[in-house]
């Protein structure tokens, strides 16, 4: 039924998003919706709408009885909390934009939202206009996701694109993102993996009905992937992308993780170009689905607020299905990754931690192997994350745990290839 | 609001799409729905499905007042009519896969399931996995769409695949796909375009809130595409696909069309393969996104239909949004379409009827001539579609009317090409 309500809104974020949403807001003229305040931090900064619309207190829309719809697209994840947990507590519905906010604080905004009977929207937390929780809740709520992988931070995709089809070196293709706008002055969120930590982190409890911790999961970032990495893939048809991955094992335990993965030229994943993003589905029924849009940017990110305003007219709000049906999903204690490592040569890697070894290629200008290694294992150990060892994992890599490997993990050596 | 409601389901049909929902539900175990009865038609034939389950009469199902969803998945759309028409009438909520059905009667539908307030889903009729109508009808309801194309038919998507990737003769493709079950004994309504069509009357009402009738939509299909096209789709980084395409022009009215098209190898649609459907959707704010899956199959179409039950457990119903926003819009008049004609080196083209042509390529063994004519003269002439010509649309080809052309056609001739 659809009851449509007139909705008031109070604006967190006068940025570029937030700047988007109000000019698309002005168009979407079909729409009974309109913005009463907008609480920003900075009083004197010039903007393109007028005065009268702004203030610095928070409270002048969190006390408003008037305003129904709190809008939060700001930068501060400690405001960001703040004003949701009021929000929320004062009945009014919420939509956000704040990834780090909700994957660091899932557990909670669930449950406050459910006491309070609110709705509480972030189509736009994750791949921006790509419509990814929407479907997830709507469409494959009753179908079984047997594995889930996207490229789902816009900044890290663009730079290994840049480096892979315009042989840029990666601290030049880095530059050349922050001028563009696709990564920020500080990266780190971004070529760390942290960010599309984040986005899974949702992801995951929307898929398969699992809130997780970020910490609990596997990440690594993009900052070792060098010149001989790229060329590998290239010279196995293949390249290398920062795959978020969710792949149910056989005992029915949820493998997650972030990490640089060779993606071969024939799947879905290596056609995401740029900034965009892209995610696969492979389900029971469904079968293959792959999504492809604007991950970032001001109008993309706007278009999927304005689309959780739109449905909060319908009094629409995330079911978490998965959740509901209390599968009893948790992550996974272990699989087993298929791996590539690289490193200089003098360097020795620790061989019989993995549990197999395929190949063994040895190499003056830079050496790697290719082995099996325990998700377990790469969680409690670091040394793979130095600065001179880079590790891909393969684009079909995660596999179940196996009975224990032999004690001689068994090897080819020297200048041998896959 | 969600309140569940226990869904008493009448089945009609129990083949490959029946059967595949059947087996589908009895793993739902999370969805209050059950089949109470099927209705088929031949008694006599073996099912997997208990044969209490069966009836041979309609009216046991729509007269039943427990069954509250009726599920048409026949074949024959005149049976089917009256079943939908029944059923709305009676107060039960319709869900059906069936696009002729729909397409030839969707004013009517509209109306009647608008005038008995229930719920009339079809998610499965068009690109069947691929949630292209809810994402119209929840995503893109605010958003301006400045562009919508799709290979929304797997039986030509296929047979074009394997005339390009495994250089099959037309006729060897169709034979392949007809024993893979990709095409039917009788191809006509895939390899014409017909089916295509009328998933593109359907995504017109959802996209546009235009009600169009299949026969004002300009329409061709497959079966002329020759050898010598598909060289110059090869030599100019093409392929060729039967793209459906609806684009607003600068007036606002929709031009809309099926034809084969030259379609870049760098367009996310060149990565449509096999039976897959591809839909690529261009809108002010999203940007550009791109939905991938399998439109056909058993358990595809079946994930749709299930989708839809579930939906129906929550009382969605579709808005129509477009539709009632009364947008005013209207199929083109006119447009001005970018064509490739290929023809035999003999038979001479009325190339005056052309607004303009950029190239006359003579050769023995097959002509060709580049240049731009009239939508609504294809519509209204039929020598292009006759079987020794071949006419291609150029994939970014849909133009505005312009000023009219000058009296004397501005050619090149002779082995020129573009």
């Amino acid at each position: 039924m659809s009851t449509q309500k007139k909705l008031v809104i109070g604006l967190f974020g006068f940025g570029v998003v937030g700047e988007g949403l109000y000019l698309a807001l002005n168009n979407a003229i079909y729409l009974d919706a309109s913005i009463k305040k907008v609480c920003i931090k900075d009083a004197d900064k010039q903007r393109n709408a007028p005065a009268r619309l702004f203030t610095t207190n928070p409270d002048e829309l969190l006390d408003d009885p008037e305003i129904n719809v709190i809008v939060e697209v700001i930068n501060d994840t400690a405001a960001a909390k703040a004003i949701a947990l009021k929000a929320i507590a004062s009945g009014k519905q919420l939509v956000s934009a704040s990834k780090k906010l909700i994957a660091e604080n899932l557990q909670e905004l669930i449950a406050l939202h459910s006491h309070h009977n609110t709705s509480f929207l972030y189509e736009s937390s994750v791949c921006a206009s790509i419509p990814v929780i929407r479907n997830l809740e709507e469409y494959y709520n009753n179908d079984f996701l047997q594995h889930l992988s996207g490229i789902i931070n816009g900044s890290t995709n663009f730079i290994l694109h840049k480096v892979f089809e315009d042989n840029l070196e990666y601290a030049d293709a880095l530059r050349l993102a922050q001028d563009l706008g696709f990564a920020e002055l500080d990266p780190a969120l971004d070529v760390q993996g942290t960010d599309a930590l984040h986005k899974l982190v949702i992801l995951l409890a929307h898929a398969f009905g699992i809130v997780a911790r970020p910490d609990e999961i596997l990440v690594n970032g993009i900052r070792n992937i060098n010149g001989y990495d790229v060329r590998y893939a290239k010279q196995h048809q293949s390249q290398i992308k920062l795959v978020a991955q969710a792949k149910p094992l056989q005992n029915g335990d949820i493998a997650a993780l972030v990490l640089p993965t060779l993606v071969r030229n024939s799947s879905p994943l290596s056609f995401v170009k740029e900034e965009y993003n892209g995610i696969l589905i492979r389900s029971s029924l469904a079968d293959e689905q792959f999504f492809y849009g604007k991950g970032a940017g001001s109008f993309p990110t706007a278009s999927a607020v304005l689309s959780d305003i739109a449905a909060l007219s319908y009094g629409y709000k995330y079911e978490y299905h998965k959740l509901r049906q209390q599968l009893g999903n948790k992550l996974a204690d272990d699989a087993i990754l298929k791996v590539y490592v690289s490193h200089p040569h003098n360097v020795k890697l620790p061989l019989t931690d993995f549990r197999s070894i395929q190949t063994i290629h040895d190499d003056p200008e830079r050496s790697y192997i290719i082995g099996e290694i325990s998700y377990h294992y790469l969680l409690e150990n670091d040394w793979w994350q130095s600065e001179h060892i880079s590790l891909l994992l393969f684009e079909d890599g995660i596999t179940e745990k196996k009975a224990p490997a032999h004690s001689q993990a068994s090897y080819y050596t020297s200048h041998q290839t896959v």
